[in-house]
């Protein structure tokens, strides 16, 4: 856990005081700035020490075999990673001959500020080199939520007591070194072997003030392109010139400095990328993104970064008394959920945003169940096209279905472009909750907003197909009931369970969703071959789906049998030995009564409407003291259940975990990126739970257009 | 499938009559020879062609490394594999300056036969080079039953119709080149890499008629040792010299042979391995072994494998009227499962014994399961060595109880030397069901032959460790029932269910037998730390274990719920789509009524004591029509119930599907190996099925001595 007197408590931004190297890599992710489309890493300008360097681009990945030891029929053959685009950041300096790092000569002062309102970084130092000349050093940057394809840098390099030589250089640079990764050396070697130098080069261009570099990925085959533009300003005698090879286009700017006396570079990155557009197209593509943005100018940036984010405050932002730690935890929060989906368009949204590499990068169904129902209140037109890039994998949906058996469409468990790259099946393909949890952000987003042009156009298929899959996925037995067999629900240390009560209330869901989409649009649901004896069977498998409930206890079974399992020893369970799934085998967890994070108290939330007050009461109390809290997804559910059978304390304390995940690193796995769904939880969390508000508006019937 | 009008019925062997190169793999599988200690299979002398040159020693191995997509806890990092050690049944000719190669020349007649009572292989041909000149070879190989290290060919060559000059080479090669393996490409290519030129030479050596190879393997660091002498007898002018270099050693004989004149070698091959051993000491053993065996001669090997070989037909022989086909089967089986278990001697008997490099070479529970209980009436003192192997691995299995988390041992599911090696835990680390399978081999062992020696130094322990899982794996409910839950039985198509009858019912065995072994060895049984404390919570357990049955149905449940799933859809399944497991997903066959093998029809054939003939009427009559066939260890269990209940017809049938698994190759893969657990099932079939043998009584108890 980072202990972080460093981070100062503010209303509006998140200031660390002082740098500390051990926790470089956390920091590197809290302080990350993402329009959803680009992603840069809070990495120092200067390039090193770094923790993990990355620039990240929605979309771009490089395939990896995955491999088995004992493959089975319907294991994907193939992985995606996320991949460390070109850096566009770096700006290097050298003082007097001596580069500057801060691992040498004196660190006199180091502050970074993420202001939530201005949308930018700032970072400001003083540095005597080991020569004895000092500087004070003062860069901004931003990710432009305005202009998607654009990043930017002001940075400013000023001699406090001496004159000094400066070189600065500001390049870009592809296939940068990365850091081994930490982790489970049993992990196939090959991975690192195959993402080291994933960027073949195509073309480099250095020119005045223009640098520019293409790449494309080896076997995902995605072009990459990256464009620079710079101002600088400096004493007269500064002068810069421009070169490039392969895998480094840079500036090179050198001035002589008197005290007082400041290097100006304004620095201005356009990031594109395509899997279809050939050079000379993703090579205009860059150079027109920074024509543009030259024309707005830094001030102009900084002006519309501005200008958005006080729309956005003024439509979201929450206000907390009495705790300002919180206050800020849940700005922070919502301030990267926007940036995580702000402009993703049409691509997904991942688990850890464009923050960092965890998880490969990977979207799951977190993005649906936590980081959409928090957007649709906020920044709504991304939750359209959040939901619009699930529609367009559909294909791959429907293909993923049909191989496993079942009719209609089955998303995948973890991706990034529609292609399931789960490597294992029982906490995965089994996990068919994905698709009622899609469905149900996308009947949340239509009946919050009323599109009805997305529901015609895309929410109708995505119920469709989803309400097939569990059409078919389920039977009713011989007294009717329609159950769902072998299946796992969103608690991770149960599996292939039966009659999991939150996949049935959310297949419930998604049955009749279905079939209301289908009446609101009878002609398109007769293209889909939608007809009413399956909307008829649709309902009536909802209205008969199994509800496991254990009479003797007064409480519903996560699944079918759940509750009659041994229970985990947790007084025997000494604290090192959490996460659970790090020191105790799946076969021992399964087979117990230990859940790794919300499940039926999920189930609960999403669908308060099935259970009563008392049933609420009771279930939570059973639940509670059996989830160890090794998931990030578990604590705002927590808390909203708490609130509402009146744990008012205990809500605050799941609250809190929520809201500090990430900047008190509690799951000790920060440094790979922030938990998005974790910080919208924490909106959740205090919106749903201590504020009450539940949303209960079905879609509004409309006619046929 | 072959079908096979090449082999001949008769009662006492099995004779090929003519060459199909197309099932050359098959029938080198079907004719292999072995003692448990050495595996050759049924290569041609000269080699090639070939399906899968094969020379095997229980025990040798490599490692190599399992890799995980996504590993978990406890996942075995390292599997092992069996290897292919040097040849040394390799016997090349050379006719008039052409190799002997039957795919090239003509081929006049061709014969194989695997006698059961000689123990022999016999070939026969005659061939026309392309030159034109004729040969007729007589060779007659066995792998001694009585010289545990020994194995022997006597091969003859005549001239037909014309002098002829012969060049015959006798050798010894190692790192043969293996033909790639067919299967999965999925599978990580590194295990082919890894397992290509596993023999790193150490000593070679070639004089007058002696030949000798020392190897070892580089990860597993095993020596091997094969030394071969030879007596030439010939034509004057016959001549011979003999060369080494570091994978081959050879001995070449030229003569001239004139019409009917005739060339003969008799080559008498030693092996050997160790994990401990130096050169020098190998060396010095297989000299030993060809020593003494060159000293009883060749005629003496054949004249001790007959005496050997009576004697097990005298006591084991199976006579059946009215079906030859089925006599021949079952006398084939029953020399295969002599030959795999015969001189194993304090090794595992692998799932194909040493007729192929199938499963990796491994041993799974159906040793304990089907081959014992064959050899425990036939071959006992094999069976008392097995169950010493077993015992002999119990670190490891204590070990990895400990990190799995239950109390008490956990044998490996499969393995070479003890260490788990399996890659896919729902089916293999969950299907704790071998630990009883153990325990009730070790019981019925030590009631059937009163070892009391066994009983008291390897029998005892074995039950308690095994006990001491169970008691711990399990829990019992508020009403007292025993639970065991979340644990896969012998159906591969379910896992993770709770209360699997068949686990259930040999755990309760498993713990009762413990307790009486503890009773019998009050002095061994305290210092193991067994107290009447722990042996009344076994009986306890035993007593309340819980057998899920459905009243509605009248029938068990093969896990609780199972009757309650979807049914398969069998009449929607194609013959092409079988066997299920390639064609459908895990995900799929999991949650359905259907069942790979005998599971609940096996716990009737282990446990029928506990289950009333109506019980087990409907049982079969229920799980028979959802049974696929698609393991070879499920016909023999459904011939004994189908013969009990009353179906003999139907139990005919499924005697013949066990008795011809491999005859007429059934499952496609005899190529591999031969199934020896089906070979076992044959006589299980006729013996338990037809015969009606069921083995009820307890070990006596004796005083502790």
């Amino acid at each position: 856990m980072i202990t972080h007197p460093a981070y100062a408590v503010a209303p509006w931004s998140l200031r660390e005081r002082e740098l500390d190297l051990d926790v470089l890599a956390q920091s590197e992710s809290v302080f990350a700035l993402s329009n959803g489309h680009i992603g840069w890493r809070g990495n120092l300008d200067e390039g090193e020490p770094h923790g993990l360097p990355g620039s990240y681009l929605n979309g771009v990945f490089e395939l990896r075999p995955l491999p088995y030891a004992e493959a089975g029929y319907g294991d994907p053959e193939s992985g995606q990673t996320i991949i460390n685009v070109t850096n566009g950041k770096l700006i290097r300096l050298l003082v007097d001959g001596e580069p500057l790092d801060l691992r040498y000569g004196r660190l006199h002062c180091h502050e970074r500020e993420l202001d939530f309102r201005a949308g930018v970084l700032r970072r400001s130092f003083e540095w005597t080199a080991p020569s004895g000349r000092t500087v004070r050093v003062r860069s901004t940057r931003l990710v432009s939520l305005t202009q998607r394809a654009i990043a930017a840098i002001a940075y400013e390099v000023e001699a406090v007591d001496a004159e000094i030589r400066v070189v600065l250089q500001s390049e870009l640079v592809a296939n940068e070194q990365l850091p081994e990764p930490e982790g489970d050396p049993r992990s196939d070697p090959r991975v690192a072997a195959v993402l080291d130098s994933v960027l073949q080069p195509e073309q480099d261009f250095a020119r005045d003030g223009r640098l520019r570099l293409v790449h494309r990925t080896a076997r995902s085959g995605l072009r990459v392109a990256v464009a620079a533009d710079h101002r600088v300003s400096g004493p007269a005698g500064t002068s810069a010139s421009a070169e490039s090879s392969p895998d480094l286009s840079r500036l090179t700017v050198t001035s002589v400095l008197g005290p007082g006396q400041s290097l100006r570079v304004e620095k201005i990155v356009a990031h594109g990328w395509s899997a279809l557009r050939s050079l000379p197209a993703m090579h205009d593509q860059v150079d027109a993104a920074l024509a543009d943005a030259s024309e707005t100018g830094w001030a102009g940036l900084l002006l519309e970064q501005r200008d958005r984010l006080d729309e956005f405050w003024a439509q979201s932002d929450v206000e907390l008394e009495g705790d300002a730690e919180i206050q800020q935890a849940v700005r922070f929060a919502l301030f990267h959920v926007l940036q995580a989906g702000a402009r993703a368009e049409e691509r997904a949204i991942p688990a850890k945003g464009l923050t960092g590499s965890g998880y490969d990068g990977h979207c799951f169904w977190d993005t649906e169940a936590y980081v959409l129902p928090v957007l649709t209140y906020t920044a709504p037109r991304a939750v359209g096209q959040a939901l619009r890039w699930r529609h367009s994998t559909l294909p791959a949906a429907l293909e993923r279905a049909r191989q496993l058996g079942p009719a209609g469409a089955a998303f995948p468990w973890r991706t990034i472009d529609g292609q399931e790259c789960s490597a294992y099946w029982p906490a995965s393909t089994a996990a068919f909750h994905i698709n009622a949890d899609i469905a149900f952000a996308a009947q949340r987003y239509t009946s919050a907003t009323d599109d009805r042009e997305f529901d015609r156009e895309a929410g109708l298929e995505l119920l469709v197909h989803t309400a097939r899959l569990w059409a078919s996925l389920g039977h009713h037995d011989r007294h009717g009931v329609f159950h769902l067999d072998g299946v796992t629900g969103p608690d991770e240390y149960s599996a292939l369970a039966d009659d999991n009560v939150y996949t049935n209330v959310m297949a419930q869901q998604n049955l009749r969703a279905a079939a209301d989409a289908a009446e609101r649009h009878p002609d398109r649901a007769a293209l889909l071959g939608v007809d009413d004896g399956e909307t008829a069977a649709w309902r009536d498998a909802a209205a008969r789906i199994a509800l496991p409930f254990n009479e003797a206890l007064g409480v519903h079974e996560q699944s079918t049998g759940f509750t009659g399992h041994q229970l985990w020893d947790f007084a025997g369970t000494p604290p090192e030995r959490y996460p659970l799934l790090l020191h105790y085998p799946y076969v021992e967890l399964y087979r117990k009564q230990v859940s790794k994070q919300a499940d039926l108290v999920l189930a609960m939330q999403q669908r308060g409407d099935l259970f009563t007050a008392e049933q609420k009461a009771a279930n939570f109390a059973y639940y509670e003291r059996i989830t160890v809290r090794d998931s990030s997804l578990s604590a705002c559910s927590q808390a909203v259940i708490a609130a509402e059978v009146g744990h008012l304390s205990l809500a605050y304390d799941y609250l809190g975990e929520a809201a500090l995940m990430d900047l008190a690193d509690l799951e000790h796995n920060t440094r790979d990126g922030l938990h998005i769904a974790s910080l919208a939880g924490t909106w959740i969390a205090l919106v749903a739970g201590f504020g009450g508000m539940r949303h209960s508006r079905s879609p509004r019937a409309c006619p046929s257009s």
